[in-house]
């Protein structure tokens, strides 16, 4: 309401005068993004649309259908990337891309990802609306199975476009079922020969939540992204010997969960040691066969390890391993850690950051430059092309949780920064 | 064969002349136990026949089968308890109590339970190729859901049978995918209006595998069975919040993996100094929602504690639980320890111990006097009738494993046992 009035004050043509600093309709955003959660909403307000389930599939035709009813071209890769394309006034010139993902945690939020694919999609409606043309075409990308928590491998769809992963390697991942990515695609109809070339780009963008508490702290509108962190995910497994829990002495038991006492404080200490940007999460434990009354068989963990500091990460990965092959050693049991994805960490794109931060400015948004904890697509599509993201808050820094959320007005805000800062970038 | 060698050297006659010491046939004994491990049979050796399955089912079948060929009538109760009962002269006297269970753990054995259900119908096979009838009858039970590992309370259905378990909280049991104890012996065409009545006994013995190392140990054949130690399960849950594992700082988290690596090296400290006879374990270890980059919201473990002596029992429980009240304190998280499932110690019957003594003695079989780790249907038995149990060797003290093993010398040696003892008490 603030903006029309402003407009309506300023002159008799708004239309006109309001181009210097286009807008985008927020209610419009809002409105979407409350329908798309819908698709797989949870009871506690969150969604559940992993990675080429049928909810993630129902999402993705939704936002086909937005995508068609707002001219774009929409085709389908062969590793299930969706990707509607605007056409430019010089048709054939490198494309700016901006794009996110659709797919969520098991108990994910509304934004996550959601808020890059639908304000990139408001950016589309929004030219729309002003008749506005862009000199290189746009490309709206959906990129699949980003969260990974189905099928080992975050980012999966953006790692295969930009010719990071194998396509292969892609397809044969499988979740805790058994499913494959490969049967998956098949079921919900993808076409595994479509084609899977990397159209030209001369710049990326990706708008997101934040998923951390940094800009609710420090009370500032937009997070201006210059790189991501080093991250890496890794499974412990421990072996031990199956026994049952009332006549086995402790001292004749080989017991992994032994192990896992000994390594768990020193994993804390040592992350604590890197500082307070160091991060390490356990986010899955499992003991097989999983009887209230047998020593396990077989312990099995997650570790996740972080840090935007390459020195720090490369140390803290090492004394990470140390400790587990010590640990093993000393309980005298089989086992080991596995390195089963990483991603480097990565520096953004000098030009891209520029235009992020000349549109913040341009519409007065409180600004802070900062580093992703979290991973994202643009990792992968930094690889081949000039990339940047953007942020905006989310409340308590909650995220990968039913209870995330951003308000209205910082949606807003972060769709009007990615509209002005892909102008700028489409029209040189 | 040397048993035959022996008889035929002493006497024309060798029916009469053995049936002083009477003995098995441990080829029939040992041929039946290898074919119910047909049944649920697992690719390392063992046996899965979980509670109430359709595998248990089949075993049950299979048994009832033997029995009713062996003159038996065969009933079950409304708990999905079976008795095969054989007739005394004494037609209306109380009678003699064989049993034990034919459900596995999930990664169980050919032996456990198993070994006592056939050991005892070789005794009643037995006394048919001898034309033996004994004064009181003999019942030969199959408890329903000993192992509590699909359906969380051991030692169901002898605890029902017993009086010490309400029917209906049996019946409201629900595994991991929400099956319930009554839906489940529904469908397996369990008549659930079947009389609940308990048998008026004289005694009761109950034939195992000794599921520790300590016969092995000691060179010993046959364990008398004096009593069981006391044994609780308990539940700790510990509420945190979701979280991204990457944005997230460590020192703004609410992670749950914190408390279990607080608790886990101060349970195994506070176990050892209660000696060398207590027990903890932890044999599940849950996280929700279980996504590798995620802190948990919530995570379950069990926790399993036994100790022979009463007083260190006790103590051992209570700091357990001071413990884990400590840890959810000191990282200001919510959550609890709950006792999901206990039961109290035993001393078992000096009259049944006696019978067992002298038979291992007429057999001259090495034996040694000791108590039980594990829980057995006897514990709820013994509440009701004088109870006693004869234990073998089992091969490195494995149990709850598929590669559980007895020798076939111990599996006849202790039916040889089981048979004496049944004679005199259903003789006296």
């Amino acid at each position: 309401m603030g903006i029309i009035a402003a407009r309506e004050g300023r002159c008799a043509r708004p239309e006109t005068a309001s181009m210097s600093i286009p807008r985008v309709d927020g209610e419009r955003l809002w409105s979407r993004l409350m329908a798309m959660a819908q698709i797989g909403a949870t009871p506690k307000g969150g969604c559940n649309r992993q990675a080429l389930t049928d909810g993630d599939l129902a999402g993705r035709e939704l936002f086909a259908r937005w995508a068609r009813a707002a001219g774009c071209t929409v085709r389908v890769d062969a590793i299930g990337n969706l990707f509607a394309h605007r056409r430019g006034r010089a048709a054939s010139s490198p494309a700016v891309l901006i794009g996110s993902h659709l797919d969520t945690q098991p108990t994910g939020g509304k934004f996550d990802g959601v808020y890059g694919v639908l304000g990139g999609l408001e950016v589309l409606e929004t030219l729309n609306d002003r008749g506005l043309e862009t000199e290189r075409p746009l490309e709206l990308a959906v990129w699949c199975n980003e969260e990974g928590c189905r099928f080992p491998a975050a980012m999966m769809g953006s790692a295969v476009w930009a010719g990071r992963m194998p396509l292969e390697a892609a397809y044969a991942l499988t979740d805790r079922s058994g499913a494959s990515v490969r049967g998956e695609l098949e079921r919900l109809g993808i076409d595994l020969k479509a084609p899977l070339e990397r159209q030209p780009l001369a710049a990326a963008l990706e708008l997101h939540i934040e998923q951390g508490p940094v800009l609710e702290q420090r009370a500032k509108r937009i997070g201006i992204i210059t790189g991501v962190q080093h991250m890496s995910r890794h499974e412990v497994t421990v072996l031990g010997q199956e026994a049952h829990a009332g006549p086995t002495p402790m001292e004749m038991r080989r017991d992994p969960i032994r192990v896992l006492a000994d390594l768990l404080p020193r994993l804390y200490a040592l992350t604590a040691a890197h500082g307070p940007q160091a991060k390490f999460t356990v986010g899955i434990i499992e003991t097989f066969p999983g009887s209230p009354n047998t020593v396990p068989g077989r312990l099995r963990f997650t570790v996740d390890l972080r840090h935007p500091d390459l020195e720090s990460y490369r140390a803290l990965r090492a004394e990470a391993e140390r400790e587990v092959a010590a640990a093993l050693a000393r309980h005298r049991l089989e086992g080991g850690i596995e390195c089963v994805w990483q991603a480097p960490g990565v520096v953004f794109d000098a030009g891209c950051i520029a235009a992020v931060r000349d549109a913040a400015a341009a519409l007065e948004l409180d600004a802070l430059e900062m580093v992703s904890g979290a991973g994202h697509d643009s990792v992968n599509v930094a690889a081949v092309a000039p990339t940047a993201m953007i942020f905006v808050p989310c409340a308590q820094g909650l995220s990968h949780n039913e209870a995330e959320s951003a308000s209205p007005a910082d949606v807003e805000n972060g769709a009007n920064v990615l509209l002005n800062a892909v102008l700028k970038l489409a029209n040189t």
